[in-house]
């Protein structure tokens, strides 16, 4: 492909009387990663030529020659025998060089009334939006790994905890499903910004539009958009659509980072609250009895590169005049990295939690220490001894010292013990003070009840169809 | 208040021998900033002991004490005279304790069904939901603005830049309008956010519901919001709403850098293009002479402090098991901070952008330099000589080199001149050379041409209504 | 000072036609923030003001009244007593403005061969340093409160975590002198940033330096710097010194974390490894039985914020073009909130530190469970039988699923079991199977022997003095 | 090599039932980026063997043969016939798998007193080592360029710019020595951390040390380090020197983006200070006559990913309890790309600057314009006139402003003019109202004048030697 090259490269070259050096083209190619976007760029040259034709500005045949050359550029690449120049620059013009190759003169036509401005701005666009949709994607098996754990665990019964303190106990199915109401928000977010995204930049050309009658509802329908954006200095100068989905990534990955400490956390020998899978699980080369639980800690890792990514772009963009600046090049290896290492995340975070198994008992037995019914009682003076909450809140404190100091819980106390923090205090008090009661008791909208998780696991089927 | 500050610490401090010393208490307290969201908070336990009594949890009677002495706090504080005491802590204490000291008894009902979890929670959510809408309408006025300017010059021709080499020419107008594109963007995703973010989390208690027969309905019907959040665990541990708002706010502190950068540049003595009003440029100490853009470089430089807060706020979330953790109390300042410099930055954008005067004549004559029109030979090639792009390409690239070693512009080379590089080069072609044709001929949707600028701006006044 | 605000606001205004409007005074005035600098831009003005008298530029006697209404202005604003304006825009303006009213002429010789961009560089170099300063002895706190554990529990075996599975028994000593490790690198990454930082900006005037035979050697001698900075446009547009300050206060703010996140886990009922004073917990308004490590949790947060700050200034800085840009009025603030947080989470940490007591028994049980002597019993048959290490390495891990399937420990398997894995295995391999034995034998240096950790004790506490 | 993976892969996984699946290799595996530390990986387990060895715990037979064989591997490795495989997870086992295949036995017994803990981090901190070494050399390339540049205009004046606006004038070579002094504050900053990353973690083990008599002097000294690192779990846990260096590459990347900044605006149509040479520009493929700044536009961009690498460190770092989590797995990949990038933009920078052409005619006449020598004329009545600097500053302004309405520069008006302003006005003054008069003039430590410059030059060029 030599002479091509040399041809392509005088593409823009001519004017120059040398070559760019070895550092320039290290510095300037981005074919070494603007490959990814093959198929998108075949898929945008294809309905541009067929929308050139549709139009009478090239030729039927031609647009036939090209897009029939175009299918076979991209049957070489995607069985791996293109071979990729890095004097070619980028994807653009690797794919461009090689359709003339193979059809010749036609294949000079194909960027009539666009520009690699435009061009890019719609590959990269289509690329990034199937992100969009494969992180949808999934974010829904993930959520229904974890209703499956919900749904087995629902009124299993373990620590609530605040300020990794046991505050109040919960349910198992009830924790679960705070991470799909998480998830949730994050499939939503994906969604919105697909919808904001999906807008075609092609035929903007290098920036002002083109005095070629060209039919750009035809190819932003053709590529699946919902419209062509209607200002072309915008088109090739937005990275709008990038920024968000690297937000929504991050955001998601920060839930998937507080699942995975928990996890790490709850496998350790002191809570032994979950056991992790073979599968998900590794061992030391120098430990032999560990299990590690290194798919969570990478999990956990993974907000740094992709918020990392974030970084980089919102500090690429900083700044920039319109219109394109090559800065702008360095937008691609962040959100691929970025979308490489979420859906990754999300797979390992479906197997981990499909395969892990809860401990009953080790949540259940946690779940008894800690005085964690402190509020129960403090409600129950409330509700039935007509105490202020305040009041009510000293009384308990009162009691849970005394219980502390006996070196038991609060079922343990006699009644007689209660009374006398308390006389309004009586038998029926004891009810209370369960954990099986407690949780069962919360009932309100949105607590940790067995009977609010099952209805929340069924809306959650519902919706997920 | 002293003696009410010592008995309100007794709130939760009962159980602890000694006080937290100096340094906790610094660290700790979040009064010196979280009395902002007094509104708030008063806002939110009004509508809690209206449910309250409602529910018959409460008396009516307490319920008419409590809400009434709140109004009295909330006067306190706007008038300035409350006196806010950090042994209180925050907020909601503070407020409670005042309350306490102004109606007795009934006060220490308030809380009663609820905890400083979901009510910090509620008061913060509420908080940042004015702020997405402040931003809605700043974002508006901004895009008025830009409007404004659009419409003054719908058809005066500038540079359009790529790489700040002049390219082709657009119109001053076309180029506001990438703007007012990058704005309405921002707009909707702040108008996303809140959809997702008006959700109640008030009722989630301390994290697993409440065992009172409350009604999140109404409480979250009385506030404004859509509907309660449907999981308590998940209402006390989330900040995707803060998270969210910062981003879309990082991304518009993106497209204000943007045109704050090209201010700056439009502004000196090399370009000329824009004179920014005296209201909005500031002089120097020594350099008498100097009318500088300060507030363009200030509102530049605002993208630092908003995604610094985005990545101090993702970075304190990373990793936090649920629910509360004390961390989260680092969230409010972060948000305040951005929020309240995102809307001076589009205030300052406003003011400046409506005030600045576009020298149409700078724009003119830099528009008509650097062989702008380039493309449009290459396009009239295209269209009326039949070359292939490419090839029309590389014809236009022979030209201009002649003209530059010549020293003059495209329209000024001879016909003979332009025929030695291609013989079917007609008189035709200095038709398109200049840079009026040029943009008129820009037609295609998006595209620069003046009419199409009108379009737009008609399009978008019918939208703002 | 309302007459006085307005002749000093025509300092530079009497070119501008309008006043600038309430936005702009919004987005620019510094004052409410570097009024922080007040004590450091009168210690620069004093320093100036002599070196012009020394070298004849103004007269004894106008230095002499200078200098003296300089420290009644400092005395002024140290005692409350100062009205700041914010007409008069910074510290800078305010502090002349006020001088003026007190010796009348001479204090306008005092702006005499400097700029307002030298003196800014000069006064915030000169708080950073103190802040540097100020971190040191914030780190050596901590690094004696560390000692102290460290002394107290040289010994005690407790589990050493990797994955935060219990992997090899360590000392609690040892645990202790990793984090002295960590803080003593950050001292002396801010003794480096300190060094680099102490040079003086000032009389680099506006950014060409001046004509007035200035002796810049005196006025960075006076204030403490090591020598003037060499190059006036560089003097006046770097900001590397509070952005590498920024990059040491972020290294150390994730030490910080490290450390608490530990104490936040060590302080959960699952663990109980250690208990916190009273004086670094706080309670619950609904769980009166909760004592929560909120300090060690926002100090785990700090990282945020200080990173945050971090990257805002590096965002603020990205593009400048030389020399002084508006922009860069945004700089203190990051660093005032970073440096405010930083000195508060070491403070803390070092109060938390030294209360907490280590829970000896529960460190020593956790340590022996857990297989922990595996590595020993693998590196026995390396040493006393002769086996490669992967060959010892496997044996081990056959035992360890021996142990684990009869559910007991190593040490509790027969010399028959053992040998039925490995024939060469003796009696004498239970002598390794202890945890004390094995943290007794890691006497490598740097290994966890309660002898080197003594050893390094002694070599810190030689080393504070 | 199918059947040694099995076998290696054994090397932990012997407990467990099943194989990690697809995913779990997909995430868990670093072989597909730690083989870049292929040779420091040999480098380290030579040096632990030839310890292994001399202190007897090996034999002398199997260390030569351990380190003859690690030869052959790393030659394997080097020539492109090593074949890495994922299942064995990272460089160390695939080097030691094949060594095994080499060698036999004996490669069983590299592995005695140490873990893939101390060694990842002894053979990570040998290439972050070699990076700042790199980052030196890259900047001392740079530094001569720019010193080149300082030399042929030493007394070219052109405009200092604040707010891109023209304030005093420069000398060109005085803003070349700008640039210098920042580079050498990063290269300072490089031997800094190179410095204190200079200990041997080698012999940590896996966190608590090793009962082999190991000699860690012997180690860190064969490997170059100053001494091995006093704290096991500090060791295996540190990743310092990583943040550290990414945090001197984030400055360095700030000020090659100044420096990029200026070119890209300076090779505008507009400024036309500089001229760069073709080899680092590029041409547009529709616009022929463009000549596009790329390499500085992309150099520009590099802060963007460098610092986007930094902040995904910090945050992967972020709250990890000691000793080794998996999490910290993500570090290399950042520091890879984040250093490749730095060299690049270093070397690009380099010949771009060496390379390019300042228009001295261009610079002469901006300097000229905008009033540039007010200051001049400030100073002047000051000096000559014996006003006070804040009333010779009003007379300034009073005649700029006169300059202006008469359309004229300031050595243009007549003395009348001037004495109509202030009496005291002379002849003299016009002798200062020229920009090479005002640069000569500033004189004072660091000042523009050419003299300065020069020796400036000198004073680097001596201590580049």
């Amino acid at each position: 492909m030599t002479d091509t090259t040399k041809a392509a490269n005088a593409m823009w070259g001519g004017r120059f009387a040398d070559g760019p050096d070895a550092i320039m083209e290290a510095i300037n190619a981005s074919i070494g990663f603007d490959q990814r976007l093959a198929r998108q760029d075949i898929e945008g040259s294809r309905a541009h030529a067929a929308m050139l034709a549709a139009t009478g500005i090239i030729s039927d045949k031609d647009a036939g020659a090209i897009r029939e050359g175009l299918l076979t550029v991209l049957s070489e690449i995607e069985t791996g025998r293109f071979q990729f120049s890095t004097a070619l620059e980028d994807i653009h013009m690797n794919v461009e060089a090689r359709l003339k190759e193979l059809i010749g003169e036609p294949a000079g036509r194909l960027h009539t009334a666009r520009s690699r401005n435009d061009q890019v701005a719609t590959d990269f666009r289509l690329w990034v939006r199937d992100q969009a949709d494969a992180a949808i994607t999934g974010l829904d098996a993930l959520i229904v790994a974890l209703l499956g754990q919900a749904e087995a665990g629902a009124d299993w019964v373990m620590p609530g905890f605040t300020h990794l303190q046991t505050a109040q106990p919960v349910t198992w199915g009830h924790h679960m499903l705070a991470y799909v109401e998480m998830f949730a928000r994050d499939r939503s977010r994906f969604a919105d910004a697909r919808v904001r995204m999906n807008e075609c930049p092609l035929g903007a050309a290098a920036l002002a539009g083109t005095g070629f009658a060209i039919d750009r509802d035809a190819t932003a329908q053709a590529l699946g958009f919902d419209r062509p954006m209607a200002n072309s200095l915008d088109a090739v100068s937005d990275r709008d659509f990038a920024l968000e989905f690297l937000a929504a990534a991050s955001i998601c990955a920060v839930h998937l980072s507080r699942l995975a400490e928990e996890l790490v956390i709850w496998s350790s020998a002191q809570f032994r609250f979950v056991t992790l899978s073979d599968r998900f699980s590794t061992g030391s080369s120098i430990m032999p009895q560990k299990k590690n639980p290194d798919a969570a800690e990478l999990i956990r890792a993974k907000i740094g590169r992709i918020m990392g990514a974030m970084v980089a772009l919102f500090t690429v963009m900083k700044g920039l005049p319109l219109a394109y600046s090559k800065d702008m090049q360095e937008d691609k290896e962040q959100v691929f990295d970025a979308a490489d290492h979420l859906m990754l995340a999300l797979a390992a975070m479906t197997g981990m939690v499909a395969d892990m198994t809860a401990n009953k008992g080790a949540l259940a037995a946690a779940a008894s220490s800690g005085f964690s019914t402190a509020t129960d009682l403090a409600d129950w003076l409330v509700r039935e001894a007509g105490l202020p909450f305040r009041d009510a809140h000293h009384a308990t404190g009162a009691l849970v010292a005394m219980a502390e100091s006996k070196g038991c819980d609060l079922p343990d106390l006699s009644l007689a013990d209660m009374q006398s923090v308390n006389p309004a205090i009586t038998q029926g008090v004891f009810d209370v003070l369960t954990v099986d009661a407690s949780v069962a008791s919360r009932t309100s909208y949105g607590g940790t009840a067995p009977a609010n998780v099952r209805d929340q696991i069924s809306r959650w089927r519902g919706r997920l169809g």
